[in-house]
């Protein structure tokens, strides 16, 4: 740090070092990956991992860097390249074409992350970055650790079409996980609540004078939200339960096993039609084993199906009873519920219900993989609601292209909450919302039931 | 009515002259219908006019004539032609293939109609349709008055894409219509609101001793409702003002000329992408006149734009300014709140505001349009809300194939409220609720701001 | 016919009498249709029966009367909506959307049809249509008989689609065919051959001073001939043998026992594909039938099998084993052929071997569906050949809008020769060229083998 | 080579030279990709790089290791992974989903190829290769040669999507190149002529016992021969007159300048239904640059135009006049015929009337675009023809596997003959049959005229 910005200095420490930390575990990500694996687009909802390493770079450039007077792009057409959505700032790359981007080259795009990082740090260090650009570092952290969370699903994506069933990263199936009892539910009572996050999202309102984050409440966190989380208002819950744990495996397993996915009773129509369309007779990755057994891994008897498979970052292995079922839609979930005499929670509920419980169960580079379920806790997988992703009342978008962040989205997705064994460590919080397509299933979702 | 049946004879009386007072609006407005209209299915989510005759008519032999000891079917074939989703019904014509159902004959229909009718009112008078089967008949009736709004907007479309313009029913425009000036304000104050239908449902719960019917409050009917609008529950609103008026025709010719169409800031990303998919620079059914003027009416200055015309169950048409604009999407309406500097009210928001407004421009044959636009009033055109289809909070599916009639539908579609010049007299009500997906245009569906 | 007209009047009486017979038996294929059942378009490639009959009618008004000094038409839109494809007259009705015509009604193009008709006969007989016209009055008898076969083709598709299976015209299969025996080969010898009609295929070319028609030799007949027909010319074929008759349901039933719809190697490489993306496992409008041989006709064991079921413009019932094979694509001649160990014929072998062969099995309407095979004849279904559709050397395309008839559809389709149970009498013949993509179905093709 | 394989040494040894020869020329094409660069697909019909390398060394492995007695392959997995459509290899990685195979990576393949090079030259020095070995391994040259061409083919459409248009070989343009004049029009006496390559496609048949090979004409080269090439045959051909030389740019700006893309009556029905589909005004890879001319290089005035550019292997630049006319499809070749009052030539005029001409303009490594046009070649670019691509009577599918070669491909597509600056040299002969669907425009194809 430079002799004289005096007052900036330790802020800009603590912004560097934090926007350093994010940026190293991208990093870290992607060091798997050769630059093969980095380059193609397995869907057009889907990015290549290293439009993601440029994307998420691109964002300070332009959102935080274009702020510093005199800041000039080496590479203007990376503008062009790496945008993702953002209609306000120009032109961009067709969505569906990310994938034939194989110039600049992956060295390229990780000389482009150093220049980036560089110039950030230096102009933090120098105190030429303002309050306003402060802001719109930490949101751009906030954003590349969402992106590092879709790098691992698009490669899982991406490695599940790869008949060589690629392995991310190593692990051992644990066999000795205890197959949860039978669910709690938790009572929430009937009445008004206070749902959102507090403040404005930026880390500035809940500073406190000494420095330190003063979060007002556990549901109410005074550090960063994003927009679509605000602002805190009122909600009429009716009286309802809340299970305690999510759906795991084994429970799907009996769903399927009662012919949940051909009964179109239990189906919204529009799920049962894309049941019907995509052939699907299990969640996402899962696959059905030759009757011979060959794969089935010796004394996993009991916790370990060696029927099905289903495929990981940690390759293919057999699908294990005491995890969370992952990668099903919101129609399977909201049919696995109908099915099981119950309900998908609201979101409100969920926010309500989860308040106090222990975040568990974040993305761990070295395992990738959801933990077995446990209760009274959120993490592992995304968990679908049936709220469908609208604004809060009094939602203002933000001024300018950052505020085509979350808005635009608002309509035909459902959200999800809670958060995954791909998100990263400190990413997940009580009022963040996730949304996604109905029929999506590529994401780290499963679900909790209410009633 | 035959003598001997004392109990039942009053009820089935008034339930016969319901029945075929329905029955009979079906028969006027298909009067007009050749037989060649109505066999065609525009496109997959319309139907073809005879199916709606047939298929209304196959909902009461199911329900209610199929409960009656000893009914048999004259037509079984008619059970899989005319089903229209009923999956627990069994098997059914596949959808996009109504079209192609050339026999039976339009004609033969009408027999088909004829027949039931008479199976029911003789039913009825012989006292052999029970308490379930005297809901289910005026579910049926509902139902057939939901077709009928089907029906006209279906042969709409149909009728739009035949070059010779053909007229349903002829009217002239009236250009003296005033345009209505600044729209007012309504405030609806924060708090907890009860919102949907009482009771169960049934015309019964509502039965007041002398046989009238009893409403117990404007906003709270005790008469027939839809599962949807069920139960009655609370609501925290926020607060917030709604428009007394709808959006008109001359102002979305204002959101026009300033460029809403080509505007990627106003839109839903959703929006925007069928915006520039679908070539939208109008609303449905709009077209943009050869330069010449040649077809400028005498004397239409002020009042009507000779520019832009519009295909009407009058034929085609200008455009005029007083009138609430119409057939746009839950895209376009979300777009022109967000120019306007307004938004779209919830749900609750308007069934809040609405209370003690009359129900005005319901179906007038002789119209089938939109009249102009009026202060504190419903009708006319489907208002758009922000709110996404979903369950209130202890919704419960009926029993049966019954239960398949809205709760299925609950995803991926917005709520409109309101009723339409094409909704016929009577079913507009407070508490109902309409859906369609977001990028439905050939609903009769316009908007009303809040803010 | 006026006095005075000396000249013309023999010629013309000749053609008004072949105009009204070609007319007539028009209204004779659309009397057994409903105005419901002219209507639909079941695919793109096909028309409404109502279409055709204007479109005929068209064509007439267009290119006869259109030459008639001081013709008006009386309903300038129907050249519009009745137009086909030809891009020289103008705009016209989209293909996909001509079912959607419902206005003017199947009576009103009743009206139009009466119209025409007197307007080309009180022009005939007054002597005001020249050579040119009198020319393109003969192509419009051609033209017109094509289209009855389309019409019987396509209400057949139509028909297909409906549950209640209808009945174009009723009639009672003949289990009493006998299946024939092993086929005959007749050797072509190798050389150099002449191809094609003679003269510039008007009938005034072969219009011999007598005023009766004579053709130069069976092969080349100097009579009416389409421009794709010519010029005649010379073309050198292998050594080969072509088969003496069709191939029969019988043994295309051999060809699915021996898995000839699952063996990749029997097929084309665009074959195969559609045969998986279709699931294709037998000819068109094939149907495998319940197990429990409820619907088996008594006594009809040997010649009719009761597994498989057709749909025929008879009604539905099973094949029968003497007929050709109708309804299969090239696609599955050509693998057929393989699987037989030959080959399909050329079209100049096909002419070459024909010569002299009697045309058997032309439209009668009273059947409408093949008769059993013979040997060496030609008709009852067209014959896939393996020549692609190309023009002759020194093919010239007719000037004008007449010049869009055949000449712009040569690429990507194959030529049938022959002529099927449903083309019109008179109309087939040794030199015809028909063409179809090769995935087309709804034809009546069948297929004879080479080698 | 080993001592005392006596016999099969010469031949061996002049096989495995071929063989690395031509291996190595796929190795050096490669060299200039980086491994991004080769791994995406970019449409359906082309393929990654690395898949061309890794599938030309499967097929190696496939049908010549695969003979050897006890060769195993070390990769089984790589016989899914690189089959391209041999149905009767087994199945295979589904060809739309080619580009997402990023393991194993470029450097494995590299190994693989490096692999199989060492196993096929050792296999031949031990002389365990047999007759028909050699002569697959023949075919694999051809082959790898044809996939030389697809795979810079496949480069330059992925290139062309990559708004930074990356440049395969740098390259100026030459200005100086002078408009070729009038094409001169040769001659084609009606008459029988011989068409095809003699023997069995095999080097051995024209084997002369010098060891030279020795082509029994120009025209009927007894040397290697696919066998769509086979058997030579008689055709007989009407007189007819075919240019000496290509279309070039500048003729195709004139179409181009004379409506010749909005004129339906110029075009085939397909072809005009594709340029409307596909807003086609151009030939593919053009683009029409911005008015204000800033990319127009100095002195280029006459041989260059400014405002159309053109992407090519050596980036993007101005159209050259004196080029021959590139991407174009058979539509496009038609009508630009139509236009010019000619047409295309069939295959066997093409094949007659260029017998003698030198083949000139194959594949330099240092280029890789056509030269200017010159009189009395062949090369450049493919010659799109008339005719259709079908078997030559008595054509015959080679056993096995091999035999999937080309026959399945024989429908709906056209001939190209002659060979493109992508042709390795060598490779391009007067019999060759090229084929792509009519609409194709990404391959090297131009046109010639006749009449």
């Amino acid at each position: 740090m430079t002799v004289g910005s005096v007052t900036t200095a330790p802020r800009a420490q603590s912004a560097a070092e934090r926007f350093l930390q994010v940026r190293g575990l991208t990093d870290l990500l992607a060091s798997r990956l050769s630059a093969e694996d980095q380059v193609p687009q397995s869907m057009t909802a889907a990015s290549p991992a290293a439009w993601h390493r440029a994307h998420t770079t691109w964002f300070f450039e332009e959102f935080v860097l274009g702020r510093v007077p005199g800041y000039e792009s080496p590479e203007p057409i990376f503008r062009f390249l790496f945008n993702s959505y953002y209609e306000a700032v120009g032109p961009r790359q067709p969505r569906p074409e990310r994938g034939l981007i194989t110039r600049p080259s992956v060295a390229e795009i990780g000389g482009f992350r150093a220049r980036i990082d560089e110039a950030v740090v230096s102009a933090l260090e120098a105190g030429r970055i303002d309050e306003r650009g402060l802001e719109l570092l930490e949101l751009g952290c906030h954003h590349e650790q969402q992106h590092q969370e879709l790098l691992l699903m698009d490669i899982k994506h991406l490695f599940s079409h790869n008949p060589t069933d690629p392995v991310y990263v190593a692990r051992d199936v644990d066999p000795s996980a205890a197959t949860p009892g039978e669910t709690d539910w938790l009572v929430v009572v009937e009445g008004v609540v206070q749902i959102g996050a507090e403040g404005d999202g930026t880390t500035r309102v809940a500073t406190h004078p000494t420095g330190g984050t003063h979060p007002t409440s556990a549901a109410a966190p005074g550090g960063f939200s994003y927009d679509n989380e605000r602002p805190r208002h009122r909600v009429w819950i009716p009286g309802g339960e809340v299970a305690t744990r999510q759906v795991t495996v084994g429970e799907w397993k009996q769903f399927m096993a009662d012919g949940g996915y051909s009964r179109p009773e239990l189906w919204l129509s529009d799920g049962w039609a894309t049941v019907q369309a995509e052939d699907w007779d299990a969640p996402g990755y899962w696959r059905r084993e030759a009757e011979d057994g060959s794969d089935r891994p010796p004394g996993a008897a009991g916790q370990v199906d060696a029927e099905w498979t289903t495929f990981t970052l940690n390759g293919r292995r057999p699908v294990v009873d005491a995890e969370p079922v992952l990668h099903v839609s919101f129609y399977e979930a909201d049919a696995y519920a109908r099915w099981a005499g119950a309900r998908l929670p609201t979101e409100f509920e969920w926010e309500t219900a989860t308040v106090g419980w222990e975040v568990r169960d974040e993305l761990d580079p070295a395992r990738c993989h959801p933990r077995s379920v446990t209760e009274r806790t959120i993490g592992g997988v995304w968990e679908w609601t049936s709220s469908a992703y609208l604004p809060y009342p009094g939602f203002v978008t933000e001024e300018g292209a950052a505020g085509e962040y979350n808005g635009k989205f608002m309509s035909d997705q459902h959200v999800l909450r809670g958060g995954s064994a791909l998100t990263p460590a400190g990413h997940t919080r009580h009022t963040y919302r996730n949304f996604f397509p109905a029929a999506s299933r590529w994401a780290a979702a499963g679900l909790r039931l209410a009633r």
